[in-house]
């Protein structure tokens, strides 16, 4: 269709936004503070990732596949097309430079949308590095790896998502020929949600009952192909497609697949950890189902530490506009200063937008410590395991929660439990809030954070659905209680925690929670053991049901993991490192913010804070009347350059209103008048006229319209 | 194209969900309550409404262009040219029946997306009829009715939203020739999102400043046309097209509009509360800004009474999919009932679902209570003025917030504000709830939840920002507090609950929450009349800025706007109507819904509550651990009748999750399978081929990669 739009005039061409300039008013606010961002980015990426950084992103900037500018409008269809065109690339550039797992990653967080080969990378290969053969290893991972074999990962099915052990596929072993029948036996069988499979992936690792001798052994993963290598048509008796938009996430195909009694070979069962003997049909037990366990807390950890820069980039977007968008006059401003007033000066918006602000360096420090404590724990386990290999590059996924018999993990099992749900959850919410804070602009496109938010919901639901995942931090905990009531020395920080609660329940708690940091932080540890030995009481004294303290658990998980999190924000500002490489005035900067996230955390959950006698009444009044609201005045005229330190290049956030150099007004209106393509059709407008479009092409809705009969 | 899908092969046809069906789920819960749908939905909408809406469902389901299977899958594109169809047949049909006011409204109720002429009927064709001469309505209202002229409404400018006196399009009168230069000065005066404008649009009302002898009178609205009505062209010295893509809304052609010195006579101005004397060069005021205001408060009281059934869709589609919906056991069930349990048992889920259910009949009796008031107000203000132009279906659309002389109005103001912006948030926010608590298929397009959600968004921002319009309360609140303190006598009930609490605050409150239904509307009303002393106290006597106090000025309108929702609530349950309409068991029924919403909103802010001694903190403690889970346990077995009383078609939903039938899983593979265009493209999925979609045609992002240089 050969469309135009109507051509931008002169007259137009020629117009600025009326003044004072986006530009120069974001050049204000950089003036005003002396926030270090070369040295504050350095210290929380470090030189090398931001060097990493700029050389990929130049790479991928003169990619012409990899242009955002359509990104926006583009239907499904082409959304997904182009997906695919720049997963083709992609795997010929990083072949071409020979990027390593960690440029990639870069790489995809620069692009940031999901592609449809990143469940073959990210989960087929791993799991088959991780649970196959050294045979299996042979036969699969190197076709898997030349790009011969694209695979999924296929797990949750249409009818069962969290609970794992309800998956109806079944994989049925046959002894007289030494195969295995996979089969769906029910519609709800159906795989469902599977990324990469509903049209991209030729094999699927299938996760299956497997059943010897009419006797189930739970589910096993299966490598089995799907499509034909040649056409790509699918095989006989096999059944998969695209399941369909989804509310965010549409570059990815995520499918359905169906099975008739499909039979695959005796080694399409992973095998390293468990099998089944091939002369006896009898099943080999998993050799260490901690190391499973150990996987899963990875991909967790993982969730955490990138929880902190997802939310960062809608709070940069948000607070750059903020201080572009003026609104009003402050109705008290004296004379001198009238004109209207930056929308981030206003206390309603900075209240809403600098909590989230602090709260993008609480989690990202969050996380750091998180995949430090993981990364410990992992030295610990293979030096008392001669088992190797489940480090996270090489991790492996496998059945879902199979419960392990080590100690060491369950601590970081719960830790990461609570702060997946936790952190995921500030970053999905929070996002929100700063797409609202933007007002009508907001809800534009062009923002950029709208569509970032809705690819990243899914977050809150995959690896643990963010309240089931409460149930296991309750559990944790209410172990960790009995151990100290019974007795025990404490172990860990939890029960030491629990410990230091129980002798001091009695004198009452006096944290000067307004005057010490270190008190703050006590006041977080004493609600969480408060209402943990409140869940103790209810379900083990007075027999509560499981079910009916759902809701205590969700409470206390929420309890403990902010208790983390103000905990590793408040050691991270004292550690040896920050205080060589970050400037007094800045060190000091970052104190704010800390205090800003845990008195505002405190504020809003305060009922759990005086119920539990954490603080008193007469506290929580004064933080939220006084404390806060100095925070945010102290804070305000350093927000740009705290959010400039995250170090998004414009090119990642794709936002006009994110724009680093203030310009919004001017890209919000490029983007309308040149790149729309529904201002290349002139419709007509008449009601009674069965024409749509008069330029630029009529589809099949006109086709329909004029089909209707007259009335 | 000739695109085909793999047709679904007939094992897979064969195939059902594994047992119990969801129709059996449903039925169960349907056969399990005694709550009488019939006769609930025929008190809450009136007989003749669901009547109407039965027959406008059938005219409607039978026009090919209503037909909603394609609706998730379009891309923008497509969307609005499919919206332009629906809009143009809408046109057909309702000249054809006749239908009025009500039929349509019902009519784009079941359709349930925006079309492109919403704006041209609601705000253009309305503004003229309220604002224009007789004369006026002769030259534009005429062929506007006829849909010869195609109107939109131009207000907000990309520069300015919410500070509509900040505008910087300019109509500069011409002494000279007798007419008007209308021009947009900056590129920050170009109207923005203007629904209709984008495409469809040959006129624009336009709100510009008015300029006679260099001197400002504020904005006022002209009639301008903008394309050519042959064809449909731009006109000179005008640019305008469609702003893009939103986050949702995006069957809505929201447009940008500039004017470079265009000149319209002199009868563009709408004359007929202000005008300029073409003789004289005078301006003439307007005689009566009330009724302006009185227009903005019936937008807003509609808001409300929208409010419960836009929440009320999610929570029908949520409680329908979680009844069928069953995942693990329930590990305290007893050995007769294992087997999975149905996700509405969780009291995880229930305390998340639950109480939105309370707050869609909370919603709806407010919205219904409000516009009662509106009428009431109206009827008493057209006995004591002679105008009589401001009845809702003539209502006049103008400049935001002209302060009005009626004190009658500023009742009404003050409660349409804050009820605006509580009702509003409660219904987008709960929308969101609902999604996620359905899991991983709750992000599916086909939950029909998410576009729902998307597009409802805007209301939280338009028609007075939710955060923005708690200044207003809180204005009319503290102006309250002070003719009480003055002495004056209570004039409504705001000032009423004011006064009493100022004779009892030495007292204290001893309110019987938990046992007294009344005590419970009096808490809400306590705690209101201490947060607008506090204010109060904070402006009138700390002399704090007006900017320092916006945050407890948000948290005073909820306070506020929570006590009219309990209080009207109560006071529906206590009307003669109700009493007669319903069963005592459906009426004990509502009362323990109006008593989960209360004590649910209590619990959620009950720093609130204790800090202003509205109740204890043991009161809390109960409220929060017996009290609301008991009433979840007492509604559960209820949840799927009270919703089936919303009345919702399935046609109207278009929701695989919320069917009335419970075939939730086929619904999903139907929809997956068969009407999924992506599924008809068959990819070549290698990296280093060029072509993507061996089938099905390729687009331009083929083009674009097999144009990337070799590597």
């Amino acid at each position: 269709m050969s469309q135009t739009a109507a051509p931008v005039p002169d007259w137009v061409r020629k117009l600025k936004p009326s003044g004072p300039q986006g530009t120069e008013l974001l050049a204000n606010e950089r003036k005003q503070s002396s926030v270090n961002v070369e040295k504050l980015s350095q210290f929380m990426f470090g030189k090398d990732a931001l060097e990493r950084k700029q050389k990929i992103l130049k790479v991928l900037q003169a990619e012409k596949v990899f242009n955002k500018d359509q990104d926006y409008f583009d239907g499904r269809v082409d959304k997904w097309e182009k997906a695919l065109a720049r997963a083709k690339r992609m795997n010929q550039i990083y072949t071409k430079y020979g990027w390593g797992d960690l440029d990639k990653r870069v790489a995809y967080d620069l692009i940031s949308e999901p592609l449809p080969y990143a469940l073959h990378e990210g989960m087929y290969i791993v799991t088959i590095r991780g649970q196959g053969t050294p045979e299996q290893h042979k036969k699969y991972l190197e076709p898997a790896v030349a790009h011969e074999h694209i695979g999924c990962y296929a797990q949750t099915e249409l009818g069962h998502g969290s609970n794992v052990r309800g998956l109806e596929t079944t994989a049925t072993w046959n002894e007289d020929d030494k195969t295995f029948t996979i089969h769906s036996p029910h519609l709800t069988a159906s795989k469902w949600w599977i990324g990469s499979l509903g049209r991209t992936a030729n094999h699927a690792c299938v996760m299956a009952q497997l059943i010897i001798k009419g006797r189930p052994y739970g589910p096993h993963p299966f490598i089995v192909p799907i499509r034909d290598l040649k056409t790509h048509k699918l095989l006989e008796n096999v059944y998969a497609g695209d399941i369909g938009p989804k509310f965010g996430y549409n570059t990815m195909d995520n499918g359905f697949l169906l099975f008739n009694k499909v039979k695959v070979p005796h080694d399409a069962m992973l095998a390293k950890f468990s099998a089944v003997d091939p002369k006896t049909s009898k099943y080999i037990k998993p050799a260490s189902p901690a190391l499973v366990y150990g996987t899963l807390t990875w991909v967790r950890s993982n969730i955490v530490l990138q929880s902190g820069s997802t939310l960062a980039r809608g709070v940069t977007i948000a607070t750059r506009y903020l201080a572009v968008r003026r609104q009003f006059q402050d109705r008290d401003a004296p004379e001198g200063q009238k004109g209207e007033n930056q929308t981030l000066n206003y206390t309603m918006v900075q209240a809403r937008l600098l909590p989230l602000l602090a709260a993008t360096f609480a989690l990202h420090f969050t996380g750091k410590s998180m995949m430090e404590l993981y990364e410990a724990n992992q030295s610990k386990m293979q030096s008392r395991s001669s088992n190797t290999d489940d480090s996270p590059s090489k991790r492996s996924a496998g059945p879902e929660e199979v419960n392990a018999g080590s100690d060491l993990l369950a601590d970081l099992h719960g830790t990461s439990c609570g702060l997946k749900s936790l952190c995921s959850t500030t970053a999905a919410e929070g996002l929100e809030v700063c797409r609202r804070a933007m007002g009508g602009h907001g809800y534009s496109a062009f923002s950029g954070v709208g569509s970032w938010y809705a690819d990243y919901l899914p977050t809150v639901t995959w690896e643990g659905d963010n309240y089931m995942l409460t149930q296991q931090v309750a559990r944790y905990l209410l172990k960790s209680a009995r151990s100290v009531l019974k007795g025990n020395d404490p172990t860990n920080d939890t029960t030491e925690i629990l410990q230091f609660y129980l002798k001091r329940q009695d004198t009452g708690a006096a944290f000067d929670i307004l005057g010490k940091d270190e008190d703050l932080v006590a006041a977080f540890a004493w609600r969480s053991a408060y209402f943990t030995f409140e869940a103790l009481r209810a379900r083990d004294q007075e027999k509560k049901s499981w079910n009916s303290l759902l809701v205590a658990f969700y409470n206390l998980s929420r309890a403990h993991s902010q208790h983390l999190v103000v905990k590793n924000f408040y050691e991270t500002l004292h550690s040896h490192s920050i205080s060589t490489e970050l400037d007094p005035a800045t060190l000091g900067l970052m104190h704010k913010l800390f205090r800003l996230y845990a008195l505002n955390t405190l504020v809003s959950e305060s009922s759990e804070f005086f119920t539990s006698s954490a603080c008193t009444v007469a506290q929580i009044r004064l933080a939220r009347s006084k404390a806060v609201m100095q925070l945010l005045e102290e804070i305000r005229p350093h927000a740009v350059r705290l959010v400039d330190s995250w170090d998004f290049p414009d090119w990642q956030l794709n936002s006009s209103l994110g724009r680093y150099d203030g310009k919004v007004y001017e890209d919000m209106f490029y983007r309308a008048a040149e790149l729309n393509p529904l201002n290349k059709r002139i419709v007509d407008p008449y009601p009674n006229s069965p024409v749509l479009f008069r330029e630029g092409g009529n589809g099949p809705y006109a086709d329909i319209l004029k089909s209707s009969p007259k009335l």
